[in-house]
């Protein structure tokens, strides 16, 4: 008998149908033996009519009230899903979280979670019930509600099958796993059949979209088995595990690629201590995540910087380097039409070449790199953005990515 | 300053245009310098929405996740009204029934309160915001989430009123207040200044449908003033207070009807101890609740039995009297074209000749009464279905209702 957690996002939920079709399914994998705790996101469609009302009412909504109307969303489905397990002879039981004792720290609508108490979810599981919790939300010490923020709900489903030892947690999604590359990019790209958790991590870094990097972060640390899978095929997904040996032998797993990029470039500055400073300090404190920095050295006493900030970030961040006391208008420039392309693999501990490999297909495709940034187990390219799919599909090619270089496993 | 308790219906909450309208309101007595709790309905249309995809969850839904089901609907309302008084420059905050601790017994979709923690709610007012809680929810011991069952959100603001000690629970809704009869059935009929407790439950049993008579009942037993208004004027409504002796020159408050009703004759059947226990005992045993029981005396052993009971019971009730094994098909007869008419007053305690008044003018507008049923402050008669709005324009003329025979009070 295996204790599995599975989540359902808000898509697999979308209406009266697709519900009863999911508790359909946990159903008959509930009547195969196991123990089951199901995850459930709000109906597709709910958040964006919160957003809406709630932007009537103020500009900038109060984020505890946000918080507690977005919770209702996923209030309304774990009651139909309990319902309709019911109705087919099953049982089962919604659990809030603040019934669970899910408790968050105060930062309303990106809350953290803090504890989770297992001992009511125990109680029902030991009763024979499938216990359903509402995901993406949780509840501060003095009772307040709070949600996740983004990827929330896996972050529960994740959270709660750590602290259950789950033997395996399901995320359900409309995709049949994790691909190679974007399979709307690239058509050879293939569903990987097994990945690390920290490819994964990079890979969710970089721009893939199916698992937020906070629950695979997560998953890792509490070494929970994770299996990404579709609500609407019986398919096996992509499982993300701890490394092994026989993994060893995968040199890139996947490429990928964010178009979510902006470059901004100060050149011929004075090249004096403390200038990085100086420019990033401000940058930071107006909440702009800076990514990859590039300083070149120029003769004498001049330098140039360049770096990379979110797309949407990006006039706010020209903004601020305009206003700097350090560079006249002709020294400062940017471009918006610029994307980053990683490929991202654990082979890459052991093998050398793999970036040299990349820089060499992309040279041959007449495709200029403007930044390079590499950690242990990614290459990461700034290029044109219209490049991309030429970019992606190269790359697949080179590293022979259609082809299942995995090897088997037990 | 003083502490007031205002409740807004699903129709006073039903758009997030009319939500700002309410809040607004709200506002404008808070800056009056009141203490101001709101409590709110769910959206118009949201129950309905729910008690739809329930049942397509489940044919009969399960009661403990339809009360999970039924609070999103409040936890929408509270946190979108306070959301736009924060909008407006004002500051409130939202409160669950299981954030109050609204305490209440486990009986699902009809809980009844059993205490309520005014601690966090004193906390906020003294901190001078509007505390705005969801009406209709409570919470069980257990932490369960439980729904009060019809007039839920009344019963809410009378008993925060009544905890709170507050000076006044102003019950808004779509008509202006509690009217002297119907006034659909008879445009001369006047909206009421005041009127008693016992008044009012009277009424609200006899078919007015404005106040519901839990919350009446409790508004008396804690003596908290109730105000029932329109949320779409600035008028005043109907107040529901404590008897005085200014009151006492109303002879009679309103006339009243209830369509709900049938009758059920058993003729002929031997008048020996315990028929009535043996006729009523299934009866009230499969739910149905009896109303007014007449038994007439026939001659030698005989009697003639006649009840009325809801009509929409009438078929349950009319299968248990025909398998009893007390009288033959002919002698069981019934009727569901009848309605039961009202006329309410504490001024008939003091005097004589209010029934017969009664009596009288329905016999003049040639409308035989089948049944009849008093109390001190009320009278009851049976009439046939098509002299409803007859009997009623009678009545009302008859005790000249359409006159304010109020005195003029402080």
């Amino acid at each position: 008998m295996a204790l599995i957690v599975q989540k359902f996002g808000g898509t697999s939920v979308a209406d009266p149908a697709k519900i009863k079709a999911v508790a359909e399914r946990v159903l008959r994998t509930k009547k195969q033996g196991n123990q089951m705790v199901v995850v459930l996101s709000a109906m597709a469609g709910e958040t964006n009519r919160f957003v809406d009302m709630a932007g009537q009412m103020q500009e900038q909504p109060d984020e505890r009230e946000f918080d507690v109307l977005l919770a209702s969303g996923e209030q309304v489905t774990i009651a139909l899903f309990a319902m309709a397990v019911k109705g087919m002879g099953g049982d089962a039981v919604s659990l809030l979280g603040d019934q669970v004792k899910i408790v968050t720290d105060s930062v309303h609508t990106r809350a953290r979670i803090k504890s989770i108490d297992t001992s009511l979810i125990n109680k029902h599981l030991k009763e024979n019930r499938i216990v359903v919790v509402a995901g993406f939300q949780g509840v501060t010490e003095a009772d307040d509600l709070t949600t996740l923020g983004r990827g929330g709900s896996d972050t529960t489903a994740v959270a709660l099958s750590a602290v259950l030892k789950a033997d395996m947690c399901e995320i359900f999604t409309d995709v049949e796993g994790i691909y190679t590359t974007d399979p709307n990019v690239y058509a050879a790209a293939r569903k990987i059949d097994r990945i690390t958790y920290d490819e994964m991590l990079e890979l969710a870094s970089l721009g893939a979209k199916v698992l937020d990097i906070r629950s695979v972060g997560m998953a890792k640390r509490y070494k929970v088995p994770l299996h990404v899978r579709s609500t609407f095929t019986e398919n096996d997904g992509t499982w993300v595990v701890e490394e092994n040996k026989n993994m060893e032998s995968m040199l890139v797993s996947g490429v990928t690629y964010s178009r979510n990029e902006a470059r901004i470039t100060i050149s011929k500055i004075h090249d004096i201590p403390g200038i990085a400073s100086k420019i990033f300090t401000p940058i930071s404190d107006a909440g702009v995540v800076v990514d990859m920095i590039i300083q070149n050295t120029r003769a004498g006493e001049m330098t140039d910087m360049t770096f990379t900030v979110p797309r949407t970030d990006y006039k706010k961040a020209m903004d601020i380097v305009r206003n700097l006391d350090i560079a006249g208008p002709d020294q400062v420039s940017g471009s918006e039409e610029i994307i980053k392309v990683s490929i991202v693999g654990v082979g890459m501990r052991n093998h050398s070449g793999i970036a040299t490999t990349m820089f060499h297909v992309l040279a041959r495709e007449g495709i200029n790199i403007h930044m390079i940034s590499t950690s242990e187990i990614k290459v990461s390219c700034v290029i044109d953005e219209k490049y991309t799919e030429l970019a992606v599909r190269a790359l697949h090619d080179a590293f022979s990515l259609e082809k299942d270089n995995q090897p088997e496993e037990e």
